[in-house]
């Protein structure tokens, strides 16, 4: 949430001159991301979002990005829809950073997702995944299994700080993690980060999706994992049992879980709750705490991981 | 330029359940203005910007703000237009703090005006003035000479921080504007704070004016003098006097500045330059360097002091 680079007038009109967009009528910066600055763009043509990628996003992963945001939106799908300038290319230069312009989607991101919205997006997620079946680009998950414990290897005394004897319980975690991972799973084209302030809603309709700055191929189950871990907790590790049936009922609406993803879901929980526990510790950890974005407590998920912990099978889930 | 109040999904619909606008169809928080947290909201209506008013606006003042700007939006002045709820009031509470939904202007703040927006603006401060010419709400401007003196008091050792010598050139032009400050000129409701970042341009033509939050009743020509301290000047205190003189000339094909005036203009130049130099002095000083909003450094108006300390009349400044 914050505007990192600053682009006045005459910097973005550069900027436009190379598109069929026409010039700038409004130009603000939006407090949306915490990676990248975004600016809410308005040209004659509609509206746009120009995003400029800080230093968090890698420049070769880019393309797979952008081409990933125009698969989805050529299918229907609302993403938004990177825009080629003249020269064929979305992906630009400003102030010497990558920037994109992309198409503006409307709809609110819910603060405390309902059991429709839980519904809706279980469904729009399979259908997200069946927008990218044919999606040819891959990107390996940086953050999956092999990552966890080299993330945790220094953090362990800060664990116990959160709790005295996490650490202990996150090492029983990622040894279980380790030996049960499934080998192979149906797997494609993944968000990887579908929370719900990545997601937009017009009432209960699905009517965007943002943010794709971790997508990358993986078990498409395990997409379905981050969500559950997003959308179906109430505060201190509570399972919300009925948004976590909608949400598995709204997924399997479009695509039908396989049996051997069914048995995985307990523990790709697992490993999608430790994802973002270690995520969040190392960036806790990492931030003055007088910096510009506060991150996100890792408590959350620590908690959560305590309820996949004790989860016998995919019913505890709503599955 | 933050966000400082968190505004959910939850909270904007029942603020927006007041009112007879629709519900949203986007919200995000903007970058723009310093002292107030703002969010660009759509609507089936149209769209808006709600802004809601942090503790460095008095609640006091809110009704004098509201009345200025619906009064100039109904002249047709491009002001933003407080829309009122259904029980006919604009101001709101939203989080236990002031708000108002005002319509959205179109348009870009220049960083560096050209000549031709210098004129636009000094053609359109006239309007402004016109257009409140009947404006009857009073409020005193609480930035000027009398506050001068006080809010030096206890920073005369970080003025010769900047520059060594620095305090007693600012004692001497504080007795300088105490004997000859203007007893009496034209004066109405005026902005007083009429910098780039607060005016919209589409091209060269003048689409907005934000923020009245130090709206006040002063002489028409203080306004003035504050607009060629905040557009004439390049970088270190070099007057632009080309720009100077499309300003007043602009100013003068809407309303002829009095001989009084125009005789008053160098002096209140100074004042105006002493009042930005002196609250960004305060706010320099005070603000933390770890702070989320970086303040304005001082020393842009020290450098224009010294200019407005060598000029002899109103033809320096383009008259």
């Amino acid at each position: 949430m914050a505007v990192y680079t600053d682009i006045d007038d005459t910097t973005l009109a550069e900027m436009l001159s190379a598109y069929d967009i026409g010039p700038a009528l409004a130009f603000k910066g939006i407090a949306e991301g915490v990676e990248n600055s975004n600016f809410l763009l308005e040209t004659p043509a509609g509206r746009y979002i120009l995003t400029v990628f800080e230093k968090r996003v890698k420049a070769q992963d880019l393309p797979f990005f952008m081409s990933m945001m125009g698969h989805l939106a050529d299918k229907g799908f609302p993403a938004p829809l990177p825009v080629a300038a003249r020269d064929g290319d979305a992906l630009r230069t400003i102030k010497g950073k990558p920037a994109v312009i992309a198409t503006f989607l409307q709809g609110m991101s819910p603060r405390r997702p309902s059991v429709d919205q839980c519904r809706a997006m279980g469904a729009g997620l399979a259908r997200f995944h069946a927008a990218l079946a044919d999606f040819r680009m891959r990107r390996r998950n940086g953050l999956s299994l092999e990552s966890w414990p080299r993330l945790f290897e220094s953090h362990e005394a800060e664990a116990d700080k959160l709790v005295p004897g996490l650490a202990d319980q996150i090492l029983g975690d990622l040894a279980v993690l380790k030996k049960r991972w499934p080998k192979t799973l149906p797997a494609g084209a993944i968000h990887a980060d579908l929370f719900p302030d990545n997601a937009f809603f017009l009432g209960d309709e699905l009517s965007g999706v943002i943010d794709f700055y971790f997508a990358c191929t993986d078990y498409l189950a395990y997409d379905l994992a981050v969500c559950l871990n997003a959308w179906a907790f109430e505060r201190r590790g509570e399972y919300n049992l009925t948004k976590g049936k909608a949400m598995i009922a709204g997924y399997e609406s479009v695509r039908l879980l396989e049996p051997r993803e069914r048995e995985a879901l307990p523990i790709l929980c697992r490993g999608a709750a430790m994802r973002f526990f270690l995520t969040r510790l190392v960036d806790w950890v990492s931030t003055p705490t007088d910096a510009l974005v506060r991150p996100h407590h890792p408590m959350d998920f620590a908690e959560r991981l305590g309820f996949h912990r004790q989860a016998k099978g995919v019913e505890d889930y709503g599955g």
